[in-house]
């Protein structure tokens, strides 16, 4: 039997944004490893063993997926939304790399990244040029999470943020904000996405200057709009055109 | 009858990531409104008309569907990739502000953006923060352009590219790269995937040294890693940690 490593998304919830392409790996599956959460969706069945494991071993649980594989085990690293954006693809690579890039079959199957559920829920606020960054400094300084900001803002770039705040760290979403309110003034509008696309689902949009740390934590996606971003009826959009 | 609206992503071209969502709204519609390629993909079937248009006519495709549901005809408007990322979802907007915001039962469905799809072929490059940015100046000044590029540069971002090059004008993605080169140097990895995830797939990752303007057409989505993304086997990723 050749083993293989899929590393696939699994979208923010809603199983109806579970991509055929994933479902097809998971019902070939052998084994499935992830984050506790994100195993929790895999419906159980005989020959498909579950993996979970906590937060903050994405390198022990990458290090797992690659032994199995090794020895012939089809395994799915599922994590929530797209896997390349801030979840299992790079800590995968890394491990890999590691083990000195080893012969092992491995495919990256994109899912629907939160950002962009959340976007579509809200409307349209990410239809200009964006970007997206994480804001825990688990890995990065802090320093360099502000500067991109400021850099963002400078560009007038509509903006997402993931991770944007914990029990742990939660002083540095306060400071996004200042920042924010700072660079893009009072009247940006700000959209506050929680448990996108679950029966938790909370969408939210508010002005930077009504803005408060405690509207966003960890199962938050915050989109901040562009200089044009505004609002028509109950949605808010980014239009496409820029001066 | 209640006519509604769907704006749905169709993924880049692979029918295996459409999602279950977008599925069932195009079993449910009356009618499918959208750009000649993009509806040349949904099967014909009785009772649904298919509305293809010419580029460029987003807003005229827009009014089309608002004036249906209007109606009561149950319409969905497609877009490759994803609704939100340079595609229908701001048209749509843009026409539903301008009508007055009316009462039309509007749902935004997300899909597999390209340059997720691009990033999973590839490896992982989009795996720290990023940012994406529509090359085309249809509806933004050049100058705008390569102020972004120069700021996400500046603030190590790695970058995505939408429609980066077409015959009508050949010289502005030569331009980008002199300035890709200048700002982020001459080892930067810069990967063209053309086609993705379609039987024409073709992906390429090069130095910033190699890179060529023929590399790219409008079919092509470029991603840049930042200053840390590396090869390992045949496989790019960006590092989750940064300094």
């Amino acid at each position: 039997m050749t083993g293989w490593i899929a590393v696939a998304g699994l979208s923010p919830g809603n199983e109806a944004l579970v991509t055929p392409e994933v479902r097809a790996a998971l019902d070939d599956a052998t084994d499935v490893v992830g984050y506790i959460p994100y195993v929790a969706r895999i419906a159980p069945r005989e020959g498909l063993t579950l993996h979970a494991s906590d937060n903050r071993v994405e390198l022990d649980r990458a290090n797992l997926a690659l032994s199995m594989a090794a020895g012939g085990r089809r395994v799915v690293i599922v994590s929530s939304g797209d896997p390349g954006v801030f979840a299992m693809a790079s800590a995968l690579f890394e491990a890999f790399e590691a083990l000195g890039a080893p012969a092992i079959d491995i495919r990256v199957l994109p899912g629907i990244t939160a950002m962009l559920a959340a976007a579509a829920r809200a409307g349209a606020p990410l239809g200009h040029d964006f970007c997206a960054i994480n804001l825990s400094d688990n890995l990065k300084p802090w320093a360099l999470v502000e500067r991109r900001i400021r850099l963002a803002a400078e560009a007038d770039f509509a903006m997402a943020f993931y991770n944007p705040r914990s029990a742990s760290r939660p002083h540095q979403f306060a400071r996004t904000l200042e920042v924010l309110l700072q660079v893009c003034g009072p009247e940006r509008l700000i959209t506050f996405a929680r448990a996108v696309t679950t029966p938790d689902e909370h969408i939210k949009t508010v002005t930077m200057a009504e803005a408060l740390p405690e509207m966003a934590d960890m199962r938050t996606v915050v989109l901040v709009g562009n200089s044009a971003t505004r609002r028509t009826g109950r949605w808010v959009y980014t239009p496409r055109r820029a001066d």
